[in-house]
């Protein structure tokens, strides 16, 4: 089904950018698990707009908790959180309704849907949906912690610009160097010109794509299985649900087809405490679809957000002619950039649903 | 589950590479389907060991059916088909049993199933099981044909040569290309390049990476849905589940971290029958998880073959010392190459599933 | 999963008796169906809580609808729709921490959810879910009345007070009659004596059990397939959610097990309009697991209310001796009662599923 | 989908009566698991045909390991087990090509598949497919055990004639016996009765239905969930795949429904190990869809096998008229019979699937 995820950890996802509500139930999470609110809204937070090179839509993105947590401890019923949508401007969508925007949903959810299709803000493909993900994904952030599992991302890539990228063999010390940021990398001067391409991508009614690399430390060997088990099948759905993803690859990823055999091998070696490592992680952390105990990594390549003011060719599907198109209203020059907790969010959620296992 | 795949057609593999057998359950098939069985036996043949490129271990992969199909026609119960596993040489794995391959499933497999895993031939984790996969397949590509979708695969690079990219727009005459020919790519010269590359590997004891190029015409607009319902997502599970696949990117795929918006959105027009097209295809025929009605368009890297005869560091685990090894046995050096055909039999399964809908 | 059902329509149900709400979300309904939401508030209705031999805690179990509803017309996202409690008497449930209500959910959800369960009002095991489910089948059962299925239950007995029987060939008459009248029963004479029998029970400080049944005119013949495919393997999970079944039977039932082939077989013939119709309907509409056209026939046992006024054995999980109990609250002195509706809501849920396939 | 059961221990089954072979692929068995292989074909042995009071068919039911037992011991990979059909005399199915039998799934099969539907047999609704069943149950059977689970049924009645039930509170001396003697019955003077009833079936060329029932003990408290997860819920879709099934119920069942509630809960004591249990045990080992530590009890009620050899109404669909059929073949006179050890093996199945949560 498309709006749930998971066999042990159930993600439904539910609401439109323009409906009364979005939001999330959560099923799966043990009962008697301390959730701190102040660190999940912290977490959201990172995702919400406000900075200045997001949308200018402003909500605050607060969740109400309406089942499954009781005075803060998890019960063992499904966690449900609601974020209502006030902050709508529908108006900025009635010349969308018949002229589909290059590159977005809308044509090919109208085709699907029909003329009911929601289309305002995006309906249900909108990113804002990302909202209640990124609260399913702070609680099972919490969880795994606990467990000693961390998860941090960085946005390593907009245009040409490259961040640094993770350690491979050790990224502990860098997991959560981005999320303290105010603007998401490792090396602050591929920063500042990554922010500048954004905002030069804006100046010009245009915007930009990005890639986001996410690490995984702590993560126990042996999870995940042979074939459709194989943990980046288990991962792939989850982290495909972001909009605007066009690419994931899993360590030396498209990389490794320029490889030899000897190169792209990591051997291994036994520690100071005797556990098996590897001196290399090409792998990303998972061989056979089984984690190997070293750290996981992965990237993700988000498109540029399709909604830009330049005029565009699009068609008019009322009167059935060729047309130009000139989005309006409020949009993310960069999905990529807020896309970074969405992907620890997405991690988070997938790896839990495997651990649980 | 890890065996399992899909929800309208259901694919259930079984087997080890030195068990009596493996084989599939296709479940799902509608009744009535006349199933062309040499044609089910010319497209696993793609996929059967036997150039002088591949491993030596040859076997004849044909499918036995055990239920489902009467006299060539499907009936409405599951299809099952067992291939015998007839040319083992279980010897070749004994060195193996303590001595983990790098970059193989040996080691993770071996601590998540304990001393009871069938490391034999890599058990489970072999690429052998692509066999059944491929007959499933091959009975799915023969449904879609008759609904006017046809798909198609080539090797598009190895090492460092590459080959012609399929026209994203209109690939229609380069689609089958690859699997008239000996070697499965568009131009010849490049396909001699990579030979050349892949006897290189092979001389020095060695193996090499590749990537492979997908392309799917004739597909509905319409097919997929917001969020896990995306057809990325649907497709994701099926695709990774072919051994050593690392990366996996739609349309421009990482390319289009690169590009500016207004370079990435493809503008939408109608063609002289009306009908709505882009002319551009960086989204390769996926907008918002939905198929557009043009060419689906996907690439797949794969890592070089981890089983190389040159010597490698490892860990011995029963002495609990560092130790090294050489791997014997019949191994292909380049594991592309036959993924070409599996990657057109996972399409055809994904996609036969989300068509079922 | 626990709070999930359905392949093709997903209902997933959260909330606890005393949580802020309890809700569902309902993935799968086609976009472009008109919801009439009167009808859907009249269907809740009688579910709810009023009537003299019910509960005395009075909500208006007003849904409100979050996503997936435009303007009373169903856009393809989910509907989600939310009930807010708000009538709670969280103390009178103080008592029933450490004693455990006999043939109640109190011990066993203890013991599996720990001290963090929500034993307020039940928690998720409440009645007060099939508020919800009573949304969801509202919603379906519209969707189904347009295909002509209709949907009718009435409380077949009380204690052994018995109602008519549907006529299991053609039922069509009788399907509403019980949803039209203050009590749900096709027999008037039968329904005094019931209310009779719930009335003695309540000054008994007592409750009594009923049967439930459920007839469906209108079904195509040939929903289902074999094994775990089969209709009554599709139907049972979405029935026996609700709480306090105890039994479910189709046609004939466990009367078939004291029957000969001869009498329990129903012959086939041609009706006048050239349908193959069966003389009788032992098989209660469905044969191999598939429907065969005739009306789909089904019983539900429910057993009393456990919660009784009455003294009761218990044990005193806090101080570890053998304790009495007497249950204070406010609760139906017979569950049968109130589950006509639910009964009608889970079938068409269930059905509606299975029509999806 | 409908071949296919189980969250966590998947079991896909395939096969039609008179295709080449039946089978099963049971994934999800730990690794290093020992099967008594002996055991196994002991336990199949119970079902298979052959006592006089059965069909002529006679078959040895051998199934054959394909997959995942490497020398006695399960590896990790999904056991694939198959079972040829050697006895095949499909000409006695050439008259029901258009006659289809009442009360068997000739019509809706036909009316569901088409033309193409194998009817030899029944096909893929055969009873025929509990051997594959029976299969996986005994190495779920061999697994509960070693965790002190075990599993007995009965045939709790024949047409009129009834055996002593389970004692619901202690079974346990019980459990094994029918399945020691050659008539699966507690009450031998109830079993000679009953072999009379069938006996007698068989010489008017008829049948006569039956009920099954079965006891689990050694369960430990909080398997199961609330709402759809509730075991009666995991179970029913396994339990009702046998076919022929029409009713089933847990505990007091549908007789809870003419109690009060003062007769139906079960008071709670503690027993001298300190243990909570129940004084009786109406609920069946079973409250709000959770096991309580008591012995779990059920019944399935079986209606006459409708394969009989008296003449029966029915249609001729090739020429459009009413006609009569008389049942050639071999067939059971009572599938309640034969029944016993399959609703051991598909409760064995569904219990290990709810502990493996």
């Amino acid at each position: 089904m498309s709006y749930n995820y998971g066999n042990n950890l159930r993600v439904t996802l539910y609401g439109q950018s323009h409906a009364p509500a979005i939001g999330v139930v959560l099923e799966g999470i043990p009962a008697g698990e301390h959730i701190d609110m102040d660190e999940v809204q912290a977490f959201m937070n990172r995702r919400a707009p406000g900075g200045k090179l997001a949308t200018s839509r402003k909500e605050p993105d607060r969740p109400e908790i309406l089942s499954g947590i009781v005075d803060g401890v998890t019960c063992g019923a499904p966690i449900s959180a609601e974020i209502r949508n006030t902050n709508i401007r529908s108006g900025d969508y009635s010349n969308l309704q018949d002229k589909p925007r290059p590159g977005h949903a809308d044509y090919t959810a109208r085709v699907k849907f029909g003329q009911a299709f929601d289309l305002r803000g995006g309906g249900q493909f909108s990113a804002r949906l990302t909202a209640p993900l990124c609260f399913a994904g702070a609680v099972a952030l919490q969880i795994l912690k606990k467990q000693g599992i961390e998860i941090g991302a960085h946005l390593l890539a907009v245009h040409d610009v490259k961040d640094r990228s993770f350690d491979p063999v050790d990224p502990s010390a860098q997991l959560h160097a981005a999320a303290e940021k105010e603007f998401p990398v490792l090396d602050d001067a591929a920063g500042e010109a990554m922010m500048a391409e954004i905002e030069n991508a804006r100046a010009q009614m245009d915007s930009v794509g990005g890639i986001v690399e996410c690490a995984v430390t702590g993560l126990p060997v042996g999870l995940g299985d042979a074939l459709f088990g194989g943990l980046e099948c288990r991962m792939a759905p989850m982290l495909w649900s972001i909009p605007a993803v066009k690419g994931l690859e899993f360590g030396a990823g498209f990389g490794s087809a320029s490889l030899m055999g000897s190169q792209n091998n990591d051997p291994y070696y036994y520690d100071n405490n005797g556990n098996v490592k590897t001196a290399t992680n090409n792998h990303g952390g998972v061989l056979g679809g089984i984690t190997s105990g070293m750290p996981l990594i992965f990237r993700m390549a988000f498109k540029p957000t399709p909604s830009i003011a330049k005029e565009q060719q699009t068609v008019n599907l009322a009167t059935g002619q060729n047309d130009t198109l000139q989005v309006t209203g409020r949009h993310d020059p960069c999905v990529a950039l807020r896309a970074v907790p969405c992907v620890e969010a997405a991690a988070a959620l997938a790896l839990l649903d495997v651990l649980m296992d």
